[in-house]
């Protein structure tokens, strides 16, 4: 018999009803069927995004959007600072090399957010920087990057000459990324992780800022062209065919996000899940690796985490190993998206089972 | 009561089972549960696009198979020659415009097909094409362009020194495109149409020769970089998170299609299915619009095209409208995928019943 429950940053678990919207007969993308249900979705990713922008959907994982925020604003040669502290910052770097910006890397080491100040003064080093990058959360370490206090920065040192770009796929739904109020000009995230749906979406918000440097962006794109998917998006249709299914389901998690349980309330039970489960794992007398933890997933150290992870699933509960070089060292739980306290009592005593035997 | 059979060209109808599939609770994408499917997944793909080579699957509708094959296999600068005969073929040249190609169209007239003879000329006249780009089935007018002779005359004129690069979108799965046997360099396909599945699944495979021509490519590509896409899968792993629910179901669709039908007969069955409405349609004094048709849609000149359309979806019958300068002129009736005799006998009687009234 195979049950089992996934503690994993990406997939996360599915709400039955979400499943079962997945599974309804398709409909045509280009009807007022599905118009009515883009405009709602639309609707309320604005309100998830905290933005009067628009918020556009791709069809595509979280990395097809960390691309279209890098050669929809951005002329090659640019300038930028990219936050890199662990393996999603470093995709920002691949991404921004691989259209010829010119990177500059705030190194963090992993396990710890960036300081603020070390942004203002690689913002001061460095004249004519284009656009800083960062993730709300990095997801390889668990950690929360203080963004407000770097969006305050950047505005403070730089006003209308930069882009503040947040990648927030484990950040967006999970935690407070207030993306108008902090003056964020680009956030992103995907649909596996708060947005509680199977892989394969993704969506990205613009600034009025960021929109005037669209104009001038001089970088090739074309599936992931954000200023013709706007123009689609606003009459409820795409510019190439949308992955509707996957949208009908988002329209079921935004409903249970936004409308039911409500946005904020959904911030506590983070917050309340990340202390009942970080208080079990300490009292196992093991050490939180995230300086800085996130509410969305914690990451644990362990001496042996392979062999953890892998008692764990076998009891059904499904965490995920460290990357890279954390491989071995760390697990790491998440608890964003269709999650209650239930499951972190039973998480942490899998844990617990995992590592008395 | 809303009730409703789709008969567009993308979506199409999804099997049952199919959708079952994609209700399935969540697996995790680095897991013995998903390698296990997508090494399946693998295998009959490549009896679906007859080749031995790898067939990459990327979480994107099939536009973002048609830029990947421009990105991983070109230059900047690089002469190709683009068979524009409707609106898929110009997808092609502004795909490639946009990355730096020097693009050479043969236009054909919409309804036509693509004279093989053109296409000869057009490498002699122009030296040093690198590419030959054309649609196994231009969606757009329903033709079927010959692909196969058009293969033949690239591996005469050119050799190992230009690629022949198909858009099978609405062809592959539809009626025989024979890769590996007929020299096709690069062929891709979308999930929405003869695959059964909702969009959000595209599929490309690349022959030795444009595996060698990606060695030398010089265009950015990061979400759709074949290379490491390549490397990834073949270990049952896919380099960004996988559209895990639509791999499940493509799955239960290649079992289906591959296993149980057999490719021929799903062949043979789509060319019953449009000689079965095309006889009803001529039966009815209308004409097929497409000179050279393809089994996978009857496309069909109508005076008052849209507001048949419109009466024929309030009977349940879902029909696609002309797109761009055919609009308000033809309709088209797509066959491909999960449709059966009965469906035919439907959608032409509907047909009939609004032109009577």
């Amino acid at each position: 018999m195979k049950k089992f429950t996934l503690f994993t940053p990406g997939p996360a678990e599915v709400p039955p009803r979400v499943l079962k919207a997945l599974s309804e007969p398709i409909i045509h993308h280009r009807s007022q069927d599905f118009r009515e249900i883009f405009f709602e979705v639309r609707e309320k990713l604005k309100k998830l995004f905290k933005t009067k922008q628009d918020v556009i959907v791709f069809a595509s994982s979280g990395t097809g959007a960390m691309e279209s925020a890098v050669v929809n604003f951005f002329c090659k040669g640019d300038k930028v600072i990219v936050v890199n502290g662990g393996k999603f910052g470093e995709r920002w770097t691949q991404i921004c090399k691989t259209y010829g910006l010119d990177v500059h890397e705030i190194k963090v080491e992993w396990g710890y957010a960036v300081e603020p100040d070390d942004v203002k003064k690689a913002l001061e080093k460095n004249g004519n920087v284009k656009g800083v990058f960062i993730q709300g959360c990095e997801t390889s370490t668990g950690v929360e990057h203080p963004v407000k206090d770097v969006a305050k920065i950047v505005r403070e040192k730089r006003g209308d000459d930069t882009l503040f770009v947040v990648d927030g796929i484990t950040a967006v739904g999970v935690f407070d990324v207030d993306m108008d109020g902090w003056g964020i000009d680009i956030l992103l995230t995907g649909s596996q992780k708060a947005l509680m749906l199977p892989p394969g979406l993704s969506m990205i918000s613009a600034s009025e800022r960021a929109l005037k440097f669209m104009e001038k962006s001089d970088l090739p794109k074309f599936y992931f062209n954000i200023k013709r998917e706007m123009k689609a998006q606003r009459e409820g249709e795409t510019a190439y065919t949308p992955a509707i299914s996957l949208i009908k389901g988002l329209r079921e998690s935004l409903r249970m996000i936004i409308d039911e349980e409500g946005l904020d309330n959904v911030f506590a039970r983070h917050r309340k899940l990340a202390s009942i489960l970080r208080n079990m794992v300490e009292g196992l007398g093991l050490k939180i690796f995230a300086k800085r933890p996130a509410p969305g997933l914690t990451t644990i150290e362990i001496d042996n985490a392979e062999e953890i992870r892998k008692k764990m699933r076998e009891l059904g509960a499904w965490v995920a190993g460290g990357q890279d070089k954390l491989k071995g060292k760390i697990i790491r739980i998440a608890h964003m998206g269709y999650y209650n306290e239930g499951d972190m009592i039973y998480v942490g005593n899998v844990l617990k089972a995992c590592l008395q035997n």
